[in-house]
């Protein structure tokens, strides 16, 4: 790695004679000792689309094993691969929870939630940080007017309840896409649940959206129409039957919030074939994956992905063997 | 992009009989307002190297216009396809800085310094950060023991100093490259030299380096030395003639503390023969360039690089024209 090292010893040598010495002048500098930090930054970024200010909020990360139930169509060794190809330590998938809020001007909007207080307590705060980096943000959970919901799994859903099951958002109107919200209420849907996971799921779902004070504050809305105004739900289904996703728009400017059509893109946008434990339909999962990567790398359109990594917004482009994510250049001004 | 809509339409319809009617319901919330924050988050960033703690604090951002003096043996119009490929605005390049603090445990050590709070005044905070994203990270810039300076660009420098002339960092030890040094304070030099923006920096220089205080706290370093034990110096000469790097050990964790090997890896590292206007020895930087980028990426090494987007940290892969930086994973814990 060395060059000019000849040349730089002399330099040295003569630059010394001219400056005080190491060791007769390094004693005036006391160690201060600082104690390290010991804790991450609060998590949260901020970016406009149009008029519309987005603020992307970390509710931290999962950890998942890889084993042979986490990827259901490849080998563990073809995931612990590509987490290599990604510069991560094979073994265990990193994933992370990404909600954002809109602040339009005149609607403070909480799209998904993250996996809830309660699990921020039995993870330690590696997971469940959403309140955290809410207030970090100077955002007042009571201020926000409008929850949109893209789906029905935990991760995106528990986050309405805090630890002691009061709801977290106590003033926010809940919007849910009416096909997910019948499905996971439906009693012969749960009946005929394919797995124990999707079994859990309805468990869950009941646990938290038939919490009365979430059901007084309840309204589903429809694919194809605009949820509020400049957010426009797009049905996306396969991860589950009712998956939606949201085009939020502001005068010339979108971002396509894409929820769950990939998980974290790192594996599932660059392997748009793997069938990951967690899609409820795969085959379903994996079509509508390729439709929305196949548009949004055909129009360069800027994505949120609630898995993608922190920030989690940037641009995908179509590869030989799948799509892969150009994160955003961070901006340190907005 | 719409899949199963008469299916939702009908789900919908089911649904909404089933929950509160819209119109009804949403009058109980009220719309809170909530100003739009209007800035961005303190950008700091941490992750440990072995046992020692490195904090990447963000000092802004420049913006250059992309004109025939930006890239001196390319066309603008070749660097704005690059900045397309890369998702970026054509025409304006955004160019990082991200000074770091390593805590060693015995030491606090700011490596590089950015373009100080003068810099604060005169951009209206869009560059000259540091002080400000200290404070956010609770990093009082009194307890800085240990300052390494990488080269004598002004915007690895001029931090050193505040708006008022007073010491940044009052209580610290300013170590710097003892070529870079001889180079910069050599009268002989200065008079030979090739441009006016070499001639320009001779004179920020003096301003900023030989300050009486700035000087009472000087000390050279060599090359393929220990700085302080864990941080080693590499001489990577070309950008300037002493310009130097950093390797940061602890125990078997490495991190490749590049500065200005390459400036924004979205355009330079992507295209390591390009030869931008701030390259001193412009034939000796790509070398140096090459050398080091294949070295990083055979070896699979972490680099730290002082123009890469925050938190600018991230391997990088060889491809066919050149490398390619692979942001690391944001973790939302440390």
């Amino acid at each position: 790695m060395t060059i000019l090292s000849r040349r730089t010893l002399l330099a040295g040598a003569a630059s010394a004679a001219a400056l005080p010495s190491f060791a007769l002048w390094s004693a005036q500098f006391a160690r201060a000792n600082t104690p390290q930090a010991g804790k991450q930054a609060a998590s949260f970024y901020r970016y406009k689309v149009g008029d519309i200010e987005v603020t992307v909020l970390s509710d931290g990360i999962a950890r998942v094993p890889v084993t042979e139930a986490f990827v259901l169509n490849v080998k563990p060794e073809e995931v612990n691969a590509a987490l290599r190809e990604a510069y991560m330590e094979p073994g265990v998938f990193i994933g992370p929870y990404n909600p954002i809020v809109l602040n339009t001007g005149n609607r403070l909007v909480l799209i998904d939630m993250g996996t809830g207080e309660a699990n921020y307590i039995a993870t330690k705060g590696v997971a469940g940080q959403l309140l955290t980096n809410m207030a970090a943000a100077g955002i007042d959970p009571k201020a926000v007017d409008t929850i949109i919901i893209s789906h029905y799994h935990g991760d995106h859903i528990n986050g309405l309840l805090r630890a002691d099951n009061s709801l977290a958002f106590p003033n926010a109107e809940i919007l849910v896409p009416a096909l997910e919200h019948k499905y996971w209420t439906d009693a012969g849907e749960e009946s005929r649940s394919p797995t124990q996971r999707i079994a859990d799921n309805f468990k869950n779902v009941r646990r938290v959206m038939t919490n009365p004070e979430v059901m007084k504050r309840l309204r589903t809305y429809e694919w194809d129409k605009d949820v509020i105004p400049g957010v426009h739900a797009v049905g996306t289904p396969g991860h589950t039957p009712g998956h939606t996703s949201h085009v939020v728009t502001s005068g010339s400017h979108t971002v396509y919030v894409q929820a769950d059509v990939t998980h974290a893109p790192f594996l599932f946008a660059r392997h748009p074939g793997w069938h990951a434990f967690y899609d409820h339909e795969p085959i379903q999962a994996e079509a509508t994956r390729r439709k929305v990567y196949d548009m949004l790398s055909a129009e360069k359109m800027l994505v949120q992905g609630f898995h993608y990594p922190f920030p989690s917004v940037a641009h995908v482009e179509k590869t030989a063997t799948g799509y892969r994510e150009i994160p955003v250049l961070w901006s340190p001004v907005l």
